[in-house]
């Protein structure tokens, strides 16, 4: 099969042998792929995951039990034991001995076929298009800020960072009916949002007071936490939703002093929910269409890796087979 | 009056003019003083304060309303404003306005006398000794932390750090019964844990395991703060005891990934309730009287500084005039 991969170097690699699923696993063939941050970090070092790219994906089941066979599905990225600790507390996004798809320790989805197992698929709704449901990954994500978080309207919210997961969050956010703020660098994402009627401002209109209840950062850098610590009133929460390892490496260091005087809460939130992710595009809740900058198919996923670290571009596709 | 005052450089002057006591505020002759890390990192430049340092004292009222003429009194540090949005929210400690003694805007209580609103004073049990009393400050700001993390019997906790604050903040966990390890690096202070039937471990013996319910920061280390994530449980929290502003400069930069990968809690937690802090100490649940290394009078507070820097003092008092 054909695939992206990231061994030395990122390469496209047109006669990778096709994965054999283990058991309870089945094989997807996969019709559309999502380009995320992590993927760019990745190709930088990040996790020292070896193997194909990718974790965002939709794609049609071609082999596997007969309750799978033929269904269209999205699929949790957490590959879990079900059996260390964390597992048999109900954290298995947090289990001891998890693979993550295209991550850590297992191939991704930037290829014609992904063995990925059962248990981690969701039938996609026939009111969704491909590329609505690509968005499941990244939107799970999102919500997860609204499981850990219990936001209600009469609260002030700043979404920090109008990047592909910025403008998700945004929209969640949004329909909490909270008083909601992006603060964003791109005029085209900040746009976005107030077509949206979300109110959008750029970073350098911007006079923080210290006065929002949450905060999302959504930006992944050192530069967006020291913005949230400013905007975040005394015993609000920081949300903190990229991971910024090598982003760190030669920057000022961080004054993290805000955090203990204010008494802020600084929530990490990695992985969300699959069922609330479909239920909110199903619903209209989200609308991810518009955020589609460029769509490439698989042997340009090095170009295409390239225009989603651009900041014009919101987010990036691969169309890798037909549905 | 006699003070220690920290203007260009940190200074023990004879002849500072007496404290002019404002509306609702009394005059307070001081026993004894406390010691504190914050201190010391005022003589570094932190909070740009200048003045009289000190916040951690026991003293009697010697000119104020009949209310309060005579008593002997521990004093809150935070002198808030009673009006703005924190204020009216219950939140007076993040008062807007507030000045705060011997750290912000305000002398403080290295010295003969110093000048404190009446609303911020309790009065201290008969039973408690002013070596004891001067211990409520940073008492209460351990008390802070049962007050913002509900602890549990069957809970895991670590405290890192075997300072100061690191043992005031220990012997109140031991009394809700988790199952809590101190870890440092100080033999002197780990056997005064065993003493006291708390489980210590060397910080070199130490194998991590994310596997603590809540990890309790109090090295105000960057060390500290990386270690609290290799010990945490994923969902776990780290409740982040002291600022480490400048502590940070020049330091490999944190890299706070564990956090989002873990979704942790990091919270913030600064100054506490003095009620709970007196209470503790009146019923035994906390023994300070051991953690007292050195004292000094008042015009050897220069010597008495750096005595408090020194890692194999526990705590250093100023005994300022007599009850």
């Amino acid at each position: 099969m054909r695939a992206i991969v990231y061994e030395q170097a990122l390469t496209y690699v047109p006669d990778r042998p096709d994965p054999l699923p283990g058991a309870d696993e089945c094989l997807v063939r996969v019709h559309y792929a999502g380009i995320c941050a992590t993927d760019l970090h990745i190709t930088e070092g990040y996790m020292n995951h070896r193997g194909v790219l990718g974790h965002e994906m939709v794609g049609t089941v071609v082999r596997g039990s007969r309750e799978w066979q033929g269904k269209r599905v999205v699929c949790d990225i957490n590959c879990v034991c079900r059996t260390c600790d964390m597992c048999t507390a109900g954290l298995a996004h947090h289990c001891r001995r998890r693979t993550v798809l295209g991550i850590d320790g297992r191939d991704g989805c930037f290829a014609d076929f992904i063995a990925v197992p059962e248990r981690n698929l969701f039938t996609v709704p026939s009111t969704l298009t491909d590329e609505e449901a690509v968005f499941v990954e990244p939107l799970a994500a999102a919500c997860q800020v609204l499981a850990q978080a219990s936001i209600e309207s009469r609260m002030t919210v700043s979404v920090v960072g109008s990047g592909r997961l910025g403008l998700l969050v945004a929209q969640l956010l949004a329909g909490t009916g909270c008083k909601l703020t992006v603060v964003g660098r791109n005029p085209q994402t900040l746009l976005f949002c107030e077509k949206k009627g979300i109110q959008a401002i750029a970073v350098d209109e911007l006079v923080p007071r210290q006065d929002r209840d949450v905060v999302v950062e959504c930006t992944g850098s050192p530069e967006g936490l020291r913005l949230a610590m400013e905007l975040v009133r005394p015993r609000g929460s920081i949300m903190l939703k990229s991971t910024f390892a090598d982003a760190l490496a030669g920057q000022a260091p961080l004054n993290l002093a805000p955090i203990v005087v204010n008494e802020v809460q600084l929530v990490g939130s990695r992985c969300g929910p699959f069922p609330e992710a479909i239920n909110a595009l199903a619903r209209g809740a989200v609308e991810v269409r518009s955020m589609i900058s460029r769509v490439f198919p698989l042997p340009e996923g090095l170009a295409a890796l390239d225009a989603a670290r651009r900041p014009d571009h919101i987010k990036v596709l691969l169309k890798i087979s037909l549905r």
